[in-house]
């Protein structure tokens, strides 16, 4: 028997447009899917701010989605699934789920000398979720963690190669040369300066959260009987907090597609 | 006749930490003034942002400071003065000013070629209002303006020297090169990288609005018979919308002293 809640969509929200990233991968997955996106543009970004205010404004975000009728919620900012994650799930009667788990399970499925690095804001980082996580699922892993702040800026510019990238780059991850045989990238605008990093760390294994979520959320959907079976046309829906045009444009950068009109809401 | 307002605080507000170089130079010109300074650290930067949500982060800001009773509200932020000023200064009672004006009126009057360059966030060169406001003191200004967005998160590192820094001014600032005389530095954190600035733009005279806007207020002040002549020690009062402890760290980079603990604050 479906369930009926089954229809409803699944709500994702960031801290802005990285989670867009998460979008992508999901839609790959469930192509049936309805989704409802929320990026908190006129907040961005979390990765610098406390954990308190990133608890807010997250709680917030859910609320929005709630309302939309959602049937999961997925935090696609790392900083938010590091800091407000385990605060908040036990709140709310549906599955919220973050980013983190996903990424650490492919990290250790992976890595052979259990020597794994993580990269992150500053918040994500000090937090130590990645790190914890890591511990707990195997306690052998032998962790090193770098916060940086640049990344996210630099993406922005649109600067995701060249001299510029490669120094900072190596600015940040010099002190994993030779240690470590799986580096996680955690935030979701690192992806894009994938080529550089891959070039600077040769035969590091980068895991890539957005990809790893999309599968445990078809998992954990399938096991709810929640995945949407309908043939027709699933609708996507993008709210923002601040201006939807300067959204619009770097949606392009990272789903390379045009997405229908964002509509402006204040959370 | 002294004015009882006179015995007011001087409102400060700031997108973050920026604002503190206004606030020092305000100190060293009126060290009798007690002063009310609000860091919105919590939606911080506000230059990637849009004019709408500007404006309402603005107005909740001043909102607050007036509140507290403040005799005048300087927003320190050029990101702000660029985009909410003329609409909130008609709103309000008491003056309220930016630091635009007092940066273009120094570069005028220092300019020989009238060749001028402005840099900023994005939002503020986008705004256009550094250059309307120097082409409305004198027509014959001819300005180059770019904005710089990498610089802000650069000094939030500490990266404000060596080859990366050198990198990234090169990259902005290249086509100034051999083009201006001055250089309006559009926003607060800009002093901080003075020295690199300096060194790529040989020649060229660095306006820092923080020292121009200060003296304003001192004629502004004095003009309305508003500068406080107490002689007892004036209150310092710091609120930040997000944790007080991040801010407090930075401001030791701005400020090179101690401040009293700032109080968080949700506007």
């Amino acid at each position: 028997m479906e369930n009926d809640k089954g229809k409803y969509p699944i709500g994702i929200f960031d801290s802005g447009v990285g989670g867009l990233t998460v979008l992508k991968e999901i839609e790959k997955l469930m192509p049936k899917e309805d989704i409802i996106y929320l990026g908190d543009t006129a907040r961005v970004p979390y990765g610098s701010k406390s954990k308190e205010t990133i608890i807010r404004f997250s709680t917030e975000n859910i609320l929005f989605l709630l309302k939309k009728k959602v049937k999961i919620v997925v935090i696609a900012c790392n900083t938010s699934s590091s800091l407000a994650l385990d605060y908040l799930r036990p709140m709310f009667s549906i599955p919220i789920v973050g980013v983190i788990e996903a990424g650490v399970r492919k990290a250790i499925r992976f890595s052979k000398s259990l020597r794994i690095g993580v990269i992150g804001t500053r918040a994500t980082i000090f937090s130590s979720s990645y790190q914890k996580a890591l511990i707990k699922m195997d306690n052998r892993v032998v962790v090193y963690s770098k916060a940086c702040p640049l990344f996210v800026p630099l993406v922005e510019e649109g600067i995701t190669k060249g001299r510029i990238a490669e120094m900072i780059v190596r600015m940040y991850l010099k002190e994993f040369k030779g240690k470590i045989d799986t580096l996680i990238l955690g935030c979701t605008h690192y992806p894009l300066l994938k080529d550089v990093i891959a070039g600077y760390l040769k035969d590091v294994y980068l895991v890539d959260s957005a990809r790893e979520i999309a599968s445990y959320i078809y998992n954990l959907l399938e096991e709810k009987n929640l995945l949407n079976k309908d043939k027709r046309l699933p609708q996507k829906e993008f709210y923002v907090t601040d201006d939807p045009i300067g959204f619009e444009k770097l949606a392009r950068i990272f789903l390379k597609r045009k997405i229908p009109n964002p509509k402006k809401i204040n959370v």
